[in-house]
């Protein structure tokens, strides 16, 4: 075996190290290191008639030297140049400092001794207890997020409620001084509470949560984003911020809500507080928390929108990365109960218990049109608004990525600073919304109208404002009013000139902007709300204009117009196609969401990415996505496998663990059994930090290098203590002591080591090694060697490996080679005929 | 290397023939042969205090034997033992006759140097034509689908409209033995025509079609299951057996006849015909074919219920294997397409020019209830209706697979008993629906009604059926009626006393038993219809028993019944739910709909599988489940390779292929490079038979062992070649002819080898591989030695290695192992302590 010894932790030969190379049997790999790490050697073609194929490719910083003279040899020159300096970047190059805090989930099952027991020791009736829990915590799920969002809703109408009335009621006393400080100073108190929560107590509740949710479901575990504190923030944090008036939604954090309360109740109890549960003991892995904070974020959905599908469907679509079918049925289940405990709160709240919260059953915006056939002038109508609307989310989404820059730049000074950017965009939401209706002239109200007009209540189609009696302020029944209630006022059909086309300009405008520069602030903010109100307006804009052309209903064209922009932005189809159908309970309109959304999601996606995508990007989670990069396809395994890799034997020396421990951050060792365990070398398999830190505080050692085998391990464990662990909330290094001459002492790690880890072939193109972690959910994928007598085991690879970030350091050319360029072939026998591999496009992948 | 040659194919050991297992490392493996195949060495536990542990496992006809004294040795003995004569049920196991005629399709993406000259070498327009021919391809088969349904309907509409307008005729000049011949000799010839098209042009025609398009979506290419004549027979076939009254719906039928359609589309014309199209040479492999089946089932869904999201759900719940986000976005649109299409179409029909076919717009049965609320009686009503509408769905289930198992042996006699068979069913439907509603008595029309009461048309809700003047029969009005219409009836609200308890009991049994009879005659025939028919009958007798204790509109309780019984037979939730909001355009009713669905598919999943299922596994197609089997968790991949493995060299003698494609029936050969090629043998990739037969056919044969390289066959050759012969079209080996001096040349095979095959270590667990193979869809794993120094590949598994019978047949004795059985620890490490593996319940799994 290739091995050699650093420090005390032994390090088969790994890249890093140029002459331990030979590992690499394609003639471009063998010359990894030989001092071209800035030369990219180019070779043209032998074949004659395409000249067009002989293609300098410049990188930036890059001297290119083309070799032409060098035709033979070309071929077995390397095209693909790993840096020298490499893994600078790589969270595991420099040992010992965990740079990167994010670790990922570990969804593959271990499948090692001690799981293999306590799996099989589980009676009957440990299974049945096992089924019981899963779906009794579904059911808790959906219980407390339809509770939460029950109570998120009934504070907010009646907090912003009781602000508006206050408002309202001074206006029409004409003192309007007096209405405007009251509304400002409610509306900054409220904002100031919400962001100090946000800024001290957790930070990570700020924004949507669903990029986090996401990233989290795609088995990315950054730090305390399902916290109880992000819990506790998130819900009273979005409370503050939408009861301040800020144009932002409360979807995305109830979708957040949902995500942290089935962490919680799915880690049952706080072991600080010995509130644990013999019964959880099962769910202790990340499979499990999983699918549960899959139902949470359905559940969420389904709160937030009462729209139980839409929840399933938004989980599937958006969030999960992971699918199956059996979690469609269980998120169904927990979006049922989250529908049927709204029903029965908003029952009990229709007889007048719960202060201002009152109207509403199921369905949020009841448009009912009378919509029964629509002519080829309308389907054209409702093109161009898909269009437009496609065109416009993809510039709300490069503003919004702008925007957010610019704030973490702000942000990143320190909680003060972030409360005072709050207050700032608190102070200018403030102002639009009270000072624009001003602008504008009164309306007189309608003649043969049911609603009272104006209205005098709370909420309502016409405000008063000030005007004359039997007139009303169109503009300010959109600003001052709940976004719900905005919403519901322009998605209201039949009222065709409630809104002159001046107000709706305004508004727009006012709402695009505002949106913008609210989501960013500390403060929780779905960007549900703000995305539907100017798509509504900007729908109903439309809906005016072109009222001349076709006749639909202008409230009709204003949920089109939500559809175009939540399609431009979101990028979603399905779930939100369901998702308005749900909110606006008009089936006939289905086909015509559909198309709307087609086609402003086709327009938008040749501009950017959709917007919880660019988020994710922007935060830098390491986000592994369903298809591989054209480029990786040019690369094997091999080739990214970044060392040094650190493996141990199967009875290995403690002072060796430990040492490997303090010096790496890894999750995963591989374990080689050498003689005399086997006749040969051979990878047993894989073996966590986490169970080596409980096997290392157990101190079960021996003297000498012998296997103690399973039965001993049992005789002081439990399965569930390395379960524990495996969740994340196990030892630390720094508690674990261990004398000096324990150090000398060994340890048998065969009991502990998943002895049926996935591996790929070193030569395996990497796409497919992407394909294969990123499908099945793994963690670690050890690359085994692709010709025997070498060390079993040359690497592993991770997520992190994965990123197009690292590869791009790695290989820094890679990007600027295009299909015509030259790479000599991975597999070993070399090509003499005119190849032109390299391609950056990937076709049959989508 | 460990090679034998037999015949003229070099074989590596593997199985079967005893003295060659020495590549087992496991102390449990290595005895395979040793004469113990019945025999099942217990041992008892070390362990105390727990006696029940000591168990004893007795197969039908097997001795086993207790080898209580046996302590230390047992721990080593083999528990699992492998069948002596093994292979017997294994396709590949009688060499050259291949047993059985379904292939597994092909999603690995083969990255040969062919597949990655002709990637590479695409230019952008050819990607923008892929692109744009993917849509287009969507654009179309929506189109052509929603065409087809509506054509469906309208043909259904008036053959059966007006063979029931002519009854009904007949029936009030009191002419009955007349009408009754009429209507039989109606009934029957369009059976008969249904039949002998089935019978005689297309037998897989014959039932509902979705279990084959979801084992086709699965990767089982069963013979003829998407051909044209299976179209043909589709479309015509439903139109016959619906018009003749048989208690069967179209629905099925649809999803089948969009797959068809979408594989029609996506082969792009026919060869024979020379219809082929340049563009569509992106579209000649398995992975595009299964995006556009997947379409095409949803549109078919979309089509046959106008149910467009109801469409992409089911597709992506019951239909698909394989999900991607981009596939929900594509079959998004197409149902899209389909509801405008049929949208088009009916609005077309609404002004009288087509015939009988009138009614309806999008929404189907418009139920459109005045629920506002529900009590908690209603939900106990509720409750109790999802209970039983699960144990009547799961009764459903088993009698359904008891009838097709008695008619399948009348079936398999010939296609004259399957048409004397569809004669008999329909003559029985005729003499129930014809007779049944001479028993009942004539009831008097409610007053107050706004229809016309008796309709004298061919639908409506009050058949006269000879009543005197002012009443109806109201078993007549749900028999003399098409299903669609029946359904209607029932589904109708606020006709509280429409029905008689008696009448909806008659009609009850009468179709529960017809439904099941209909199903497994030799006509397209859906189980949508029946189920829905008999669980909205069901639905409505709950509603006028439990009348009394709550008040909900007995139509809403028979959609609600409808939703049980579709719960309880087809186990689908989502896609159900979403199907019958759209069916009825009542959104309100949706948390009931959930909760009975919910509930009815938990009871009946406690008896058997879903409906389609069960009709999966009964035609014996290879359906690969979502989740392994918990006994693979005890095996290890290297236990069900079956021999003999057949593999090739780099460049290989030409005899040596043509006799290993002779004596095989194999897909996928391993290709071994050995010195000069390579220092030691190291695994290539693997070749498909398909491209073996393309490289033959081109006789490009060297007379010396030389590597040809790639670029000659450049020359010869461009990728579409082989694509085409990977879509299934390709040469036969017949076909290919060489001579004796060819057969002594050889081969390079190097550039149509796959050199990224999927990997597995021989020791990992079976369960984990065959989630590989399923998560990824693959058709080969190659299994690679653990211990090098050994031939570098072991063997291939394929779809067939996976399946239970084969499994069971290879390890008889592994059903009847429980828990507290013992096996020795497949780790290579001997267990020294109380161990009790071997458990059959999977915990983690679901």
């Amino acid at each position: 075996m290739d091995k050699e010894v650093v420090g005390e932790v032994r390090v088969p030969a790994m890249g890093g190290d140029g002459e331990n190379n030979n590992w690499h049997n394609g003639p471009m790999l063998g010359s990894f290191d030989d001092g071209l790490s800035d030369v990219i050697p180019m070779l043209d073609e032998e074949k004659e008639g395409e000249p067009d194929r002989l293609y300098v490719s410049t990188n930036q910083s890059t001297v290119v030297t083309v070799d032409k003279d060098d035709d033979d040899d070309g071929l077995s020159r390397p095209l693909l140049v790993r840096r020298k300096t490499m893994n600078l970047t790589s969270q595991i190059a420099i040992i010992g400092s965990n740079v990167c805090p994010i670790e990922s989930l570990d969804y593959e099952i271990a499948e090692n001794d001690l799981f293999k027991q306590d799996w099989r020791s589980r009676k009957k009736v440990q299974i049945y207890q096992y089924v019981i829990l899963k779906w009794t915590l579904a059911l808790l799920i959906g219980a407390s997020t339809g509770l939460i969002g029950f109570f998120n809703n009934l504070a907010i109408e009646n907090i912003a409620g009781f602000k508006l009335l206050i408002t309202s009621n001074l206006m029409i006393e004409k003192r309007t001084y007096m209405a405007f400080m009251t509304y400002a100073s409610c509306n900054v108190v409220l904002a100031t509470a919400a962001a100090t929560l946000c800024a001290y107590v957790a930070p990570a509740a700020a924004g949507s949560g669903i990029p986090e949710v996401k990233a989290y479901l795609n088995g990315v575990d950054a730090h305390s984003i399902l916290a109880p504190s992000t819990l506790f923030v998130k819900i009273f944090g979005s409370i503050g911020g939408v009861s301040a008036g800020f144009v932002l939604g409360k979807e995305g954090p109830m979708v957040h809500t949902g995500a942290c309360i089935a962490n919680l109740l799915g880690q049952g109890g706080s072991r600080k507080y010995h509130l644990t549960w013999k019964w959880l003991r099962y769910f202790k892995n990340d499979r499990d928390r999983r699918d549960l904070i899959t139902c949470g974020a359905a559940a969420g959905v389904a709160a937030a929108f009462r729209a139980p599908v839409g929840g399933v469907l938004f989980a599937l679509e958006e969030a999960a990365s992971w699918w199956r079918s059996a979690l469609l049925w269980r998120t169904f289940f927990t979006t049922a109960v989250v529908a049927v405990v709204l029903r029965g709160f908003i029952g009990y709240c229709r007889s007048g218990n719960c202060g201002l919260f009152g109207e509403g059953g199921l369905i949020m915006f009841d448009v009912s049109s009378s919509l029964t056939s629509y002519s080829f002038p309308d389907l054209m109508a409702i093109l161009s608004l898909g269009v437009l609307g496609g065109l416009f989310g993809g510039l709300y989404n490069y503003l919004l990525d702008l925007i957010l820059r610019i704030y973490s730049i702000i942000n990143e000074r320190g909680a003060p600073w972030k409360i005072l950017l709050t207050v700032c965009v608190s102070v200018i939401t403030t102002c639009f919304s009270f000072g624009l209706p001003f602008l504008v002239s009164c309306r007189p109200c309608p003649e043969s109208l049911k609603d009272s007009c104006p209205t005098i209540g709370r909420s309502g189609n016409y405000k008063n404002f000030q005007c004359p009696s039997g007139q009303y302020n169109d503009l300010a029944s959109l600003f001052l009013n709940t976004n719900d209630d905005a919403i519901r006022n322009l998605f209201s059909g039949g009222t065709d000139n409630e809104y002159h086309l001046s107000t709706l300009f305004i508004f727009f405008a006012a709402i695009f902007f505002l949106g913008l520069i609210t989501y960013g602030i500390a403060v929780p903010s779905g960007l549900f709300i703000p995305v539907i109100l100017a798509g509504a307006c900007y729908g109903r804009i439309m809906g005016t204009l072109l009222g001349s052309i076709c006749d639909l209903d202008p409230g009709l064209f204003a949920l089109l117009g939500a559809a175009s922009f939540l399609g431009g932005t979101m990028r979603m189809t399905v779930s939100v196609c369901v998702i308005l159908l749900e909110l606006t309970n008009d089936l006939i309109m289905l086909p015509l969401v559909m198309l709307v959304l087609l086609i402003s999601k086709t327009v938008a996606d040749c501009f950017n990415k959709g917007v919880y995508d660019q988020i994710v990007k922007m935060k830098g989670l390491p986000f592994m996505e369903a298809h591989a990069e054209p480029y990786m396809r040019n690369l094997i395994a091999g080739d990214v496998v970044s060392g040094p890799l650190v493996s141990f034997a199967g009875v290995e020396r403690v002072g060796n663990i430990m040492h490997a421990l303090r010096l790496t951050g890894h999750n995963g060792f591989p374990v080689v059994d050498e003689p005399p365990f086997s006749e040969t070398p051979e990878l047993v398999g894989l073996v966590l930090r986490s169970h080596l830190l409980v096997l290392l505080n157990g101190k079960m050692f021996n003297h000498d290098r012998v296997a103690t085998g399973t039965s001993e391990l049992f005789t002081r464990y439990v399965a569930s203590d390395f379960a524990k662990a495996g969740s994340g909330k196990g030892l630390k290094l720094e508690d674990i002591e261990i004398s000096e001459a324990e150090m000398e002492m060994f340890v048998d790690l065969h009991p502990i080591t998943n002895t049926s880890p996935y591996t790929v072939v070193e030569s395996m193109s990497l796409a497919k090694a992407a394909m294969l972690l990123r499908e099945l959910g793994l963690r670690h994928l050890c690359v085994v060697p692709k010709v025997p007598g070498r060390s079993p085991v040359v690497g592993v690879l991770t997520r992190h490996d994965f990123m197009s970030e690292h590869i791009l350091d790695m290989f820094p050319n890679i990007r600027s080679l295009n299909r015509n360029d030259v790479r000599t072939a991975v597999s070993g026998t070399p090509l003499s005929g005119p190849t032109d591999p390299s391609g950056v496009e990937s076709v049959s992948n989508d």
